[in-house]
Parts: structure tokens; C-alpha cells; sequence
């Protein structure tokens, strides 16, 4: 009786009343978050509620009751991708977004090369750099507009596609999504959960693996908010029946040299050839593994498997025949950067002798924003070929006026700030730096120490 | 150059990122203060993100520069009403909102009476029970939407004048207590202050006093608050050039025990009539004695002035004729109860012997407003005539079966659910209790020891 007062004033749900719960700390039932949800998405809460609840919400924390309920409200919101009879296991790997992460590019042709089914919705990338879909899209001729029948048969045949959520998947998220974003309501552990794992389950694959990203250029600044949204998204995932694991990894400085779409593309082509070392290869490496073993693959099997199809460039083939299959030029799988657009204006950026301490992650974001690779409204072109490729990582013993950066811009005056952007970003010391390892953690559904397993 | 940076994007100002500074317990600026505020009421900034900033605001708190800035924002954002050259000096007494608080009504003939210039301007109660001007208004005939030279002239001529606070008083505070009063905003002592004291300054008055309500049926819940929030409001008064003093005082049980417009009015008269004694008038003498203490009168002579108003009918006379000035039947200062609206249902709620040990304030306060005394929404409609009247106060020793109060309602439906209401409310126990001290604190422009003085 005295609860019904609080959540209802005569037959009207007390918003106000929900919201001051939340502000104080408090949790709510699965029904009110329900009756709370359905409000909003009726107009019966205004968004000036909603933007109050998420804050409250964002500071104060959501409990993993609240977190499923907002997840099934959002998954209840449109429709769902029908997956099942495919020949192979479904699989979908998703990154919560870093700088120069463009692994979604190895680790889909590389399990689909393993016989899996890799099926990826993706959305637009709302920051500094695009998204995979921006990616994909500096392949002159591409096209990720398919729809969920032309998304299957794809991957029937090649084991993998990947295309633009429609309108209807998840409805709710988009809604909620594009209040956060202007609300500084985004970076909190359990919205973030709800909100990637709504689209996964509603995404149809019943193996999931999620690559937490953590550090100054991840929506994550902590391990401790990282490793919460892993366990938080594993056991939304786990809720709902599927095989999920949470790779919390290092976005301290960006993952790949490259960040920009079309360069992000080259990297990532020169990974598949065999051409290119260092932490986005072996992310991708692990990644895929990991996924893999999710599957039922013994650690050691995945292993082997995963290596032997990028020596053997089996996964080069695929992402060929997958380019080719959605519209884009397969010859970027050859020779990418005959075939990507390139920028009019290439910089190069010297640095100082000594020791590179730190690399700014998002500071670099930025930079590569400013040159025009991201965007900073929903519905804002992204330029394919601006951007920046680094030369250096952190640890680096680097010698007077070696190359620091080569930057990719519209005009000289964009590359000029970017220089300046650059001095700022990146800080030269004098003393020895080790840098962090890459994967800080995994849980889930896999066996075996996988975190110590990369460099 | 970063500050910058964090502050505009290009040349628009970064909304997200002072919403997210605020959400990390972070302070703005009183430029960035003012730029949001200047954002928001020009339409680039949304509801939502007001929503979330004073959500983050709430739960982080606002600093003292902060509050300041938000106050001149506010008071910049309307007209100013001119009070200077008035024979008197100009007084404005101010609660923060109780329940049976009506202070008001008795405060301002007594400093009236003593020569005081009281010109209030006042908003309409939104909550349970009515505001001031909801009272004056259960007086037949009387109005309260005089112009600012109508109420200037009646303060030249009787010393008092009551009016609706016009649209062009504050408007930036309106539109923010809109948005504060459905996003659960409201309780955040910064944001109480900025918002009184930019009415109160713009109402023109130089010498202030703000009654600071503190407990179950007040805004602020504990003392602590309430201190914060006192000591804002006197901060904030005196970077104005203010003489103001702040009154921290007991809402733990309503004040008075008539709890609705008219049965307060009638109340506040018998008071005045030297016929009631109590709470409401033990406190009505203290905001008065403080009154006249901030206007440069000793304690021991302005307590000496104030009792020998009331007890020689000088305030009664003088409530009389600003009654009368402002279209009201004047007879409502000699037969209260013949003038005033009457309930169609009056109805006995009897209690259990034992001690009082709690009156729920709230509650009590939601009680009325189920019978109509409040409003819910601005511009609903509130029924002068119902309402209840207490016959406990928190330590008395009860009797089986002795009425604990009456109840004035439309219906004997009404009247049922509000004594069920009251079984809840009231709680009666076996131990003795003493009441709480009615003045917790007084701090501001007033000498001497005031929290010990009444009882």
C-alpha cells in the first residue's frame, strides 16, 4: 500500500517520485523500470525526466536487477534477427569503441574462415572516429544498407556480413541513446551494458564476445568500471541463454597506429596479408581465439586454428570475397592503398629524443575528429581519408626529429592545428617506460588463462 | 588554451562537457554558469541536458561561486521592483514551506504595525497544501494581481501589500522550477537559494528574512541541509548589498494545527485576536522580532515592540485594513468563521490513549492535498474550505477516544480516506516525549542569542 503511493499518484505513474529514488541511491523493481521505460517511449515522461533519471542513474549506479529490466525493455522495444538453422556456429564480436580498433575487419573473416557465422548489425560511430560501418564505407562501391534476408543469405554462403541496423532493431536503445549522448549520461557501466547487449541479443548470435575497452580513450577510465561493465554484459548475456565472454582490454593509447576510416582499413588489410605486426594484430589474434573457444574450441585448437588461417591467408580470401559480396572493390585486399581514397594533404610530425611516456588516446580521438574522420552529430558526413597514422608507441626510445605521426588532412591549415594538437598529445620523457599489457582481463564462458596468453 | 578546449567545441559552447564536469563533482565557472544558463534559455541547450545537469548538480552540489552566478543569471533574467524612497525601512519575510505554516498572514501586519514597508511579491504553492496567496484568496473578494505601482501605493498607505508575483519577475527562475519540480531536482539547498533569492532580491526589499524550514515535511530533510541552505541564502543576500539574517526551524509536525487555506487564514486571525496561542504564533513573534532586529532595533526592544502590537490589536487592525485594501471582506478579522468558505463534511477522527510520538508532517501535508487543498499541477484549482484541523501535538498524553482532529472535506468519501490517511500519519506510543526546540539556528545580521528564546 505505502509503495503504490510512491509509484503511482491516483492512476498515474509518480515519475518524480521514481526519479528521486534513483537520485537517493535507491534501486527499482523490474516493473517500475518497465513502467518507467514505457512511459518515456509513450510521452508520458518528458525528456527532461529521463534526462534526470540517467544522470541520477549514471552517478549513483544501476543494481543487476534494474540492468536486466532495462535490457528487456529495450530488447521488447522492436524486432529481432532470426538466426537460427545456419550451418555453423553464430558468432558476434563487439568492441564498446576505442581509437585505431579496427578488429572487427581481422576477427570477422578470420572466424568465418573457421566456419563460423559471423552476422554483425553495427551502428553509425558517434565520436571521434567512425565506426566499423564508417570503415567499411571507405571502400569505394561498398554498401552496408542490406536488409535482414539479403544480411543471412550472405552469410550462408560466405559466413560473413555485416550491415546497418535498420530502424526497427531495438528502438528504445536509439531513443535513449541520443539523450545520453547529449546528457554526459553515456559513460555509466549498466546503460552501457543494456544498451550493447540489447542490440547483441536482438542481433540474433548465440555466441557472444565483448571487448571492453579500458582507458583515457575508452568510454571506461577504470579498470574497476570496465571489469563491472564486462560481468555486468556476461550476465545479461547468460540471462538470455547465450555463450558470452568479456575481454577487458588497454585503450590507454590507441590500439592501432592507424585512426582514420580508410587508413583503419589499410592497417587491418596488411594484418590479414601478414604484413603488419604489433597490438592490433595480436588483439585480433586473441580475440578471435577467444571467440572461437566460446564455440566449444579447446584453447590450444583455437590457437592454431586462428594462426594457421591468417598464415595461410584464408581470412585474406574471405574478407576479399566478403568486400566483394557487399559491393566494394575487391582489390583492396591487394593493394589497399591504390584503391582507398587518400587525402590531398600528408604531414609529417617530428618529435624530440627521449622516451615516449604518454600517448594522449583520446587527445588523438580528437585530432583525428578535427581532421573530419569522425562525427559529431548524428547524420554528419565522416571524410574516409583524413586521419593519422603513428609512428610511435608508448615506451618507444625515439631520436631527435624522428617522424612522430604522418597526418592525413583536408588542407594544410587542418594539418598545421593537428601538429600543434599533436605536440600536446604526446609527451617525450627521459625515464624507461613499461608499457601495459593489452588484455587486463577476460571472463566468461571460456576456460583457460587467456589473459597472460598476448604480449 | 585546453580550458577552452573543454569549454566550446568550435564556437559552440560544450554543453555535454559541462554537464559532465558537474556529473564528476566537478565546478563550473560563473562565466560557464552563465553561459549554460544563457544556452538553455535561448534553446541551445534541451530540457534533457537541464535535466541531467541539475540532476548532477543535485546530487554533487553547487559551490558558493556557483550559486552566486546562478542567482545573477536568474535575476538578470527579469524586471526589478523598485522599493527605494519608501518612508519605512523594507522588509521581506520568507519560508522555505511547511505544512499549517502560515506566518505570513501574522508576520507582516506586526511589522507593518511597527513601521516596517512590507511589499511581498509571492508564487502560488505547488505542493500540498496552498501558497500565501492561496490563503489570502479564501478570503472572499480578495485579490492579489495588483501591478507593481498598485502595490507600491497600498505599501505607502498601510505598510503591507500582497501580490501574485508577475511574469516578467524572474522568468528564467519560472521555467527552471518547472523543469526542477517533474525531474525530482527541487531538494538541492544551491538550488533553493539561487532560486528565493533571486525572487527576493528582485522583489526589492533591503532587509531580508528567510525562514528555513527543516524536517519531515520541509524541502530540506536535516539540519545539516537546512544550515547550508540558510547560509547560502544569507551569502547570497549579503553579495547584494542585503541586511538578511536565515531562521532554521522545526518542520517535523506541521506548525500550526489548521492544515488548509481557509482554516489557516481563520487560524492566523485568532492569532492576531490574542485568541490562539501555540507554535504558530510563538514563531510568528520570533520571524517578527528578527524582522525588526535586522532593521537596527535591539532585541529587548524590538520583542518589547512586537508583543505590545499583538496584545493591543494594533496587527489585527492592521490585517483588517490590508484586507479591505486588497478587495477582501474586512469582517474576516473580527467573525473568521462566519466569513470564511465552510466544508459541506466535517468529521471527528478520534485516537487511542497514550502518547503522541509522531505526526507525520508529509503525510499530513498529502492528506490535505487529497482533500484539495493543494495542487498537483501549476494552475489546478484548489478548494479554499478543506482541510484538516490537528488537536495533538508530538508529547501529548491522549485519552481513548479523544478527537485528534477534524477533517474538512467534499465528501464524506473523502473524509473516510483521510482518516484512514491519519490512522497512518499519527502514531501513538507509551513513552513520554519532548518535542523538538521550534528555532534550531539563526545565523546573519542579528545580535544575541534568538534560537534560545522561544519555546
Amino acid at each position: 500500500m505505502r509503495r503504490t503511493v510512491e509509484r503511482y499518484v491516483g492512476d498515474q505513474l509518480d515519475v518524480p517520485g521514481l526519479i528521486a529514488r534513483k537520485r537517493d541511491g535507491g534501486e527499482l523493481s523490474p516493473e517500475e523500470i518497465s513502467a518507467l521505460l514505457g512511459a518515456y517511449l509513450v510521452g508520458e515522461m518528458d525528456d527532461a525526466q529521463m534526462g534526470a533519471w540517467l544522470m541520477a542513474g549514471t552517478i549513483r549506479g544501476f543494481g543487476e536487477r534494474e540492468t536486466v529490466a532495462l535490457t528487456e525493455v529495450l530488447l521488447a522495444s522492436g524486432a529481432r534477427v532470426d538466426l537460427e538453422g545456419l550451418a555453423g556456429p553464430t558468432v558476434d564480436k563487439h568492441s564498446t569503441g576505442g581509437v585505431g580498433d579496427t578488429t572487427t575487419l581481422i576477427v570477422g573473416p578470420l572466424l568465418a574462415a573457421a566456419g563460423c557465422q559471423v552476422a554483425k548489425l553495427s551502428g553509425r560511430g558517434l565520436g571521434h572516429t567512425g565506426g566499423t560501418l564508417d570503415k567499411l564505407e571507405a571502400v569505394p562501391g561498398l554498401r552496408v544498407d542490406l536488409s535482414v534476408d539479403q544480411l543471412r543469405s550472405q552469410v550462408e554462403r560466405l559466413g560473413i556480413a555485416v550491415a546497418a541496423a535498420t530502424q526497427d532493431l531495438v528502438p528504445a536503445d536509439r531513443r535513449l541513446y541520443a539523450l545520453r549522448d547529449v546528457t554526459a549520461t553515456v559513460d555509466s557501466p549498466a546503460l552501457i551494458a543494456a544498451s550493447v547487449m540489447s542490440k547483441k541479443l536482438a542481433g540474433g548470435a548465440r555466441h557472444l564476445l565483448i571487448d571492453v575497452k579500458v582507458g583515457d580513450g575508452a568510454f571506461m577510465r577504470t579498470l574497476e568500471d570496465a571489469c563491472a561493465l564486462a560481468e555486468r554484459c556476461v550476465a545479461l548475456g547468460r540471462s538470455q541463454g547465450r555463450r558470452i565472454a568479456a575481454a577487458v582490454t588497454s585503450m590507454d593509447e590507441p590500439l592501432g597506429s592507424a585512426i582514420g576510416n580508410a587508413l583503419e582499413v589499410g592497417a587491418a588489410v596488411e594484418v590479414l596479408q601478414g604484413r603488419r605486426a604489433g597490438p592490433l594484430r595480436d588483439l585480433s589474434i586473441e580475440l578471435a581465439v577467444l571467440s572461437l573457444q566460446l564455440t566449444g574450441v579447446g584453447r590450444r585448437a583455437a590457437e592454431e586454428t586462428i594462426r594457421q588461417l591468417l598464415a595461410q591467408g584464408a581470412a585474406l580470401e574471405t574478407f576479399r570475397e566478403w568486400i566483394r559480396a557487399q559491393g566494394g572493390d575487391p582489390a583492396v585486399a591487394d593493394r589497399p592503398w591504390e584503391v582507398l581514397p587518400v587525402a590531398p594533404v600528408v604531414r609529417e610530425w617530428r618529435v624530440m629524443e627521449g622516451v615516449v611516456a604518454r600517448i594522449g588516446c583520446r587527445e588523438i580521438g580528437r585530432i583525428a575528429g578535427g581532421l573530419g574522420a569522425g562525427r559529431r552529430r548524428q547524420g554528419d558526413a565522416v571524410d574516409p581519408a583524413v586521419g593519422l597514422e603513428l609512428a610511435l608507441r608508448v615506451g618507444d626510445v625515439v631520436e631527435d626529429g624522428q617522424v612522430g605521426a604522418r597526418i592525413h588532412a583536408r588542407s594544410h591549415e587542418d594539418a598545421e592545428e593537428a601538429a600543434r594538437a599533436l605536440d600536446d598529445a604526446v609527451r617525450i620523457g627521459r625515464d624507461p617506460v613499461t608499457p601495459a599489457p593489452l588484455v587486463l582481463e577476460v571472463i566468461g564462458d571460456v576456460e583457460g588463462d587467456a589473459a597472460s596468453a598476448p604480449a
